[in-house]
């Protein structure tokens, strides 16, 4: 199972369990947070690189992985990539290196 | 084991690595995270509560699985824990959602 | 004016033009961030400390004045405060001591 | 003088002062945030957007001020801001609501 | 009256007010905080040097201010303040530029 | 393989594929992070110190490893260690218990 795949299927796990006990509230930012990122008067393409960069500068790698995901279905090149975490690394700094570096690499064994 | 006898273990094993180099701020210190959490003007139980919402917010996987361990000596309910994740996912957004994923998974397997 | 009745008008003034702007996620993310902090399992009063410590934790004084403003009118007491604010320094750090001076003056001022 | 006039003309005094003390690191990271904005694989103008969301999560409102002005300049229309705003909301949750708040009454009085 | 006497009156003011409602907890934790940066192994000047990066990093204006004030009583010169400011601004990257711009500011203004 | 070659390994082989598609800004952004901590008005030994608090209160556990390995060379002791987590942990709170606990691990495992 790729990285990619074992990522998927893990988080899918997990939300059943969290909608096991979600309440509306929980519920409904579940769906405002898919909804976000549909094309609007920005095109899905352009939402995820801002998931992705905004995922990279707070520093969660779950989300960071989730956007590449994203990125990859909206066939992101890999010199796209690299401005996007660019834009991150200068925003946010070195704090941010170890995260460029695990997204990184699962860029480059899924893409 | 379960999850929840593993996680208390490790921490008390690195804590006492810890002592061994902690010198009188980090030992007061610890008291001081200790005593915050007791019986006073308002309820120990609530004062997890706050502790488990300030942990999810900040978004430290071990600091939640601390306060969540001491949610579940209080008798928290599936429907306030709930509650308490709900709060934190507003204030904090969706970059808080692979906490609660862990969270949650924890509470299910322990409570 | 009070500093209370000031903070309210500009909050009103400002959501007014927010709203001006805003398309069917930021309306309803306004709707869910009213609803989270209602009576449910847990009382409308210990959302509003949840809420408050969330937010001094993550240092963000509107969003402290705005929950101290609802915790005044939670009849929430002095020593109650004192104890919010001192899970939230317990957990935040030296770092949330300008908020906490800022907010405890505007209890000073407002209660 | 609008407010645009007058955060460009703060922001250019406090420069001169900085540029009075740095030495070869700050000076040469201040070149390459300038940089990393231009027109590359991707465009100037979703990289403006992308600083912009970046700045929103992490809650910096002469950061925020800043993108704005450049996405004026590259053009972006309401709705676009307003998606670009519903990012960092659903990604940042509550707590850039105020930053949310002065950045849509800067983009309300300049667009 | 200097922008640093009127710093330190202000944050005196506020002090007073803290105090008033402050409890045991407060208390305690203000002495560890005045104590953490006195001389021990390390010197009250490196201890105020990690005090005022930590700041920066975590970009605090008032907590930046305070720490500027000690490292002018102990003397750091204005090469060391960029280098100070140089690890801030390559670990916590641009967003902490507006802190850098108010806080040289202000050394500027007051060595 | 001790935990200080491991990391020292690992941390290479990712920085290699980084460097794979690593554009202009990075590989300069990459420069400027090493040679901002080499000896100038600072010492390198008291910049590293700077480098570990700072990445102590943004709470990445790389970076602590990556700068106790560095203050490893430089011949820190136990007491200064044991001091600069005091600042961090003052600065940061609690937040920062989970990391001092692994970083102290690592320290007692390699020193």
């Amino acid at each position: 199972m790729s990285s990619r795949e074992e990522f998927r299927k893990e988080r899918e796990q997990l939300n059943e369990i969290v909608m096991q006990y979600a309440g509306k509230t929980t519920k409904r930012f579940f769906n405002l947070d898919t909804n976000v990122y549909k094309d609007g008067a920005l095109s899905a393409r352009t939402k995820e690189m801002l998931g992705l960069v905004a995922s990279l500068v707070l520093r969660c790698d779950d989300c960071i992985t989730y956007h590449m995901n994203q990125c990859l279905e909206e066939n992101i090149s890999d010199e796209e990539m690299d401005e996007i975490m660019s834009v991150g690394l200068i925003v946010g700094g070195s704090i941010t290196i170890p995260h460029i570096r695990r997204a990184i690499k699962f860029w480059d064994e899924n893409k």
